[in-house]
């Protein structure tokens, strides 16, 4: 069995809901501290030297990134949506050792280190920050807020760090460790159907659409479902009802993309009229302008209809992610490498991308997934496809290990 | 300090979330627990011969109703809903207590016995059906059924019960604890303005609006937030947000009402479009035809717009609950007592409407709330107001009370 499926294959009952079939691996909680178990096992049994940074980043090194210079560095991350696929994380970090272990087979000798990294809490799914390893690591989100996020359990990140054994007193921007990658690789399940238009099994990440979450709160006032009269009413229901319907159109309108998937209700009784709805906007579109009108219009339309209901509505933005275009340089040499491999922009945000903001030479691959979809249990990849994208991150890397630290 | 006005002190912090001031006592959890004893407490106290029926409703006796007929029967229930108000359930028990110490105080002899009740589960809030003990006692809600229904946790009603302490192997219809009640009077907040609005501090209930829940899932396809094309989605939160809008605008339309107030999304991430929306309608009106004609219109707006999303609507009925007419000798009874007490409708049920559909006499006052706001932590009721309330009931038992069980 090829090294990547077989890797696959050893994790794949982790955090796995038998029902479902979906995965819930949320950051520092049981499921994904045993892929980070795996992590290491994976890691010592290839000779590398593993250690988690000051944020919680996992890395596995085959040289020495501190006395011989920047090495090449790839991987992803181990932590999942509650509910989502197999492959969305895990096959770049399985691809990483796989690439690893075909280079060896080959009998490539890199000139300079190489490292695997799988980066903490990528999905956000446990504290509403995505990527908050990567933006730890490059310093754009805060130690002090990052500490006091918490859980839907009340439980802050700090606690959750500590619990899994992770000193949470000393993250926030970590040079050192930033100065360690050279160059980074990340390959990850496509999450449209860009690569099935196309037809081609592996493709090339050019940019990563500008996004953001919004939590909304819509406020009211709680009160018998049987017996108030509607006109006595302030529902705050009824106030996200239209904001939801609103952003559906606004992003349909624009070519955009606009999804509320997270509610929490106050009191969320049958018979009890919410005093408060909370609600979440994740918003993305191809370019800055065309996300700041939809957010702005939906908004606009939220408080205006606040204002009808007798609610309040508060919104705070909780993750801005601008748009990032990845490096040309290593963008367009990883493109000569592939040949035809088609190059494409994605709405979803990476790792990739918060490196390159910070000024790392990142570039992504993209494995095709057959059926577009993504953070839900039926996420896939065919196995000929991912052994091809495991290929295509070998011939990669080869490239840029042949090259010494500059 | 009137008696009525002590009892509600002394309860006051039971259940109470220091934070929204409101009270959150399920059934068998507890505070709700905590209150039983605290029922018995005040049964001992005052002689009376105290127990629980096969179905986990509280009964304490003066006399013995097998003995020498049939009693006449006061009281309410002690759960409520989630972050309720102080007086929904409690103000009917605490006023019984009150009243029958009025009566002592006053030498009153009943030439019947007399009984104080604290109904099981009458919110609902905890298992998903209203007035569940008045609904076992009486037969309409089958023990299988109850047994097996089960909290968000996942604890069924059995399993509660067995916690608590009491027996579920014997819930159902107990016809030896319905012939023990001769006549139901239950005294409670009203949930409205109806008494507001004529300025009187009681009234007398008439009729109990017809009303049910529904539990409608919407089902669609989990996928990513930030790469599913808006028109590739098959999202149900958007086919639940124009069903909550369109059952507002049917509730309106017929001057009935409707209500979404507790929702559960699968898989409630920011950045997952969800795979279910779990949605429960609550719905009443002052007739049966205008309620099936409010809930029909609903289901068919919803399933409409559920093809044009590409999701499905599966519709299943919780509750369903009659017009209950209260029985009009004894309402005619106690008006001629009470004088100019207003006479109105509810439309919140009650236990002393599932008894009343059994073929009990029963009886309900209503005691002004100024607001009109219920199940929410700012319902309440002016202390003057419930003393003048214990003063009604009073009056009605005494007149009960004074004939021989038939």
């Amino acid at each position: 069995m090829p090294t990547v499926t077989r890797l696959l294959d050893d994790i794949a009952e982790v955090g796995r809901d038998p029902g479902t079939g979906g995965y819930t691996r949320l950051a520092y909680d049981g499921p994904e501290l045993v892929l980070r178990e795996w992590f290491v096992g994976e890691a010592v049994r290839r000779g590398l030297d593993c250690q988690a940074d000051r944020n919680g980043n996992l890395w596995a090194w085959q040289g020495d990134p501190d006395a011989d210079g920047p090495g090449v560095v790839s991987g992803s991350h181990l932590d999942s949506v509650v509910d989502g696929g197999a492959y969305d994380g895990p096959l770049g970090v399985t691809s990483a050792f796989a690439a690893l272990d075909l280079l060896s087979e080959r009998g490539v000798r890199p000139a300079r280190p190489f490292g695997i990294v799988a980066f903490a809490d990528e999905e956000g799914a446990r504290f509403g920050i995505a990527c908050a390893g990567s933006r730890l690591l490059t310093g754009v989100l805060a130690p002090e807020r990052a500490r006091t996020l918490r859980d839907r359990g009340g439980t802050s990140m700090a606690e959750a760090m500590r619990a899994a054994g992770h000193d949470p007193s000393g993250i926030g921007r970590d040079d050192e460790a930033l100065h360690r990658i050279g160059s980074y690789v990340e390959l990850h399940i496509e999450q449209g159907r860009g690569l099935v238009d196309v037809g081609a099994p592996v493709g090339v990440g050019t940019a990563i659409w500008p996004h953001g979450r919004w939590r909304l709160t819509f406020t009211g006032a709680a009160d018998h479902a049987g017996t108030t009269r509607m006109e006595d009413r302030r529902d705050p229901m009824l106030t996200y009802a239209m904001t939801a319907l609103a952003a559906n159109k606004q992003a349909r309108l624009r070519g955009a993309r606009a999804t509320f998937g997270r509610l929490e209700v106050t009191p969320n009784g049958t018979n009890a009229i919410p005093s408060q709805v909370k609600a979440w906007l994740d918003a993305r579109a191809a370019d800055q302008a065309t996300l700041d009108a939809l957010v702005a219009d939906v908004h606009r339309q939220a408080g205006e209809r606040a204002g009808r209901d007798g609610t309040t509505l508060a919104v705070e933005a909780e993750s801005l992610s601008p748009l990032v275009e990845l490096p040309a340089d290593l963008r367009d040499r990883i493109g000569r490498l592939l040949g035809d491999a088609p190059q494409l922009p994605t709405g979803a945000g990476h790792d990739a991308g918060i490196l390159a903001t910070a000024g790392v030479p990142a570039a992504m691959l993209f494995v095709r997934n057959p059926t577009g979809v993504s953070h839900a249990p039926a996420e896939h990849a065919d196995d000929a496809d991912c052994i091809a994208g495991v290929g295509a991150l070998a011939r990669v890397l080869a490239d840029l290990l042949a090259s010494p630290a500059p």
